[in-house]
């Protein structure tokens, strides 16, 4: 499949590189900043351009990958195009497409990519939506060239993924990174709490979370939740997190 | 080695285990509630006790994993014993066990701990503080027998890995429970969000979480986060959460 892509950060990377290595071609790299598409078509060894008047007309799919925010304004100026146009992003509703396109859809990957982190995608989701069959048979087609788990979802149960991600991913790396910092200040190294944040992940592989929550907010044990707050007094942000997510463990409980 | 197991939950259970199959005795498990007691010494082959008039005074060592605020009551009842007595709290101050003991010291292992989930802890840290050389020396040729790292530690930087542990481990899997909710809710599956979730942890294994950290916060993309926002309204606990972590992520940003 001849696929161009439009952008060129963390998600437009993972999938220009797992796309190309599956045998796709992609033919060209947009992106508002010719340094960044110059990067990633460098990577893909293929076309980079930051004009949109320089985009071809012979791509069989056209990917979005860009801020939730500039797909509006993208769009719009991209209304001539015939073969089908697919944004990636979680949140926004596959109908924004539907002014602009007869053919149109949404391929989303429930992961969190880095551009300087490889992944293989072969466990990860894709979730797709689209305007007729024969576009969804399309983004199977190519998604199923890198990934074992393909599902159809709609763009309501889509932000609900989206948000899932948000406070299973997002959330909990940030809470990696006050650990990191907690830690930091006390002239600890890091690498001690790698093996305990790896099994936390690895033991809801097989069983759900809140049948594994450990610590002193499950089990109700004020002393050593009052020993915390006491040492955190000097980072108010953290005592507040630290207690908000201490009650709602403990309101789990009773629920 | 002959180790007196005081205890019978999840720290006592995957220690106990770990130390058996590593080739010591565990000469008996003492617990006020003699049902979990025999359940963990049947595992271990070895007597059940609810009384401590029956307690052992041959054991080489004896291991202290009860909640941290039966620690005072129980040492007290245990100032007869010689050989010497271990802590395994996270959170509690090695001097508690000053008053009573010659020999005393702190054997923490920095992991999340569930009775019904195997663990190989050979990569699990072990944080090691005593009361004299020869205490230190029989620990870390106790723990050396399970684990590749083990550590000196001190009573202070003890409760702040504690408090690291509660944050990227007790409240990531919180979150972990969060996202499920929002699923089940939505008739999604927990298995969608599961790669990602491993992906999450894999990922600071060789990078910092401060350099790695994705999503609409860190972006500051405000219509995703607004978009968040509106669908959390039914949830204000969760609510709260989302914006107390955003925003901790944004100000990281600018710090």
């Amino acid at each position: 499949m001849n696929i161009v892509l439009l952008g060129s950060g963390n998600v437009a990377t993972r999938l220009g590189i797992a796309f190309s290595n599956a045998g796709h071609s992609i033919v060209q790299v947009w992106s508002r900043n010719i340094i960044h598409a110059k990067l990633l078509a460098d990577q893909l060894e293929t076309e980079a351009i930051d004009q949109l008047n320089e985009l071809t007309t012979d791509g069989d799919l056209y990917i979005i990958s860009v801020l939730d925010d500039a797909i509006p304004s993208l769009i719009k100026q991209l209304d001539y195009l015939t073969a089908p146009v697919v944004h990636t992003s979680g949140s926004t509703d596959m109908q924004v497409l539907a002014p602009f396109f007869m053919d149109y859809g949404v391929l989303y990957p429930l992961q969190t990519f880095s551009k300087s982190v490889d992944i293989d995608l072969s466990h990860t989701p894709f979730l797709l939506e689209a305007s007729n069959d024969a576009v969804l048979e399309k983004l199977k087609s190519l998604t199923s060239s890198v990934s074992n788990t393909i599902q159809y979802c709609n763009s309501e149960q889509r932000i609900k993924l989206h948000i899932a991600a948000a406070f299973s991913c997002n959330f909990s790396n940030h809470l990696y990174a006050i650990a990191q910092e907690l830690l930091s200040e006390n002239n600890l190294d890091f690498d001690l709490i790698r093996p305990l944040i790896l099994q936390t992940a690895e033991k809801v592989m097989h069983a759900l979370p809140s049948e594994v929550q450990t610590g002193p907010a499950v089990r109700m044990d004020q002393l050593t939740l009052d020993r915390h707050r006491n040492q955190l007094l000097n980072h108010p942000d953290w005592f507040r997190i630290y207690n908000l997510l201490s009650d709602d463990i403990i309101k789990n409980i009773k629920r």
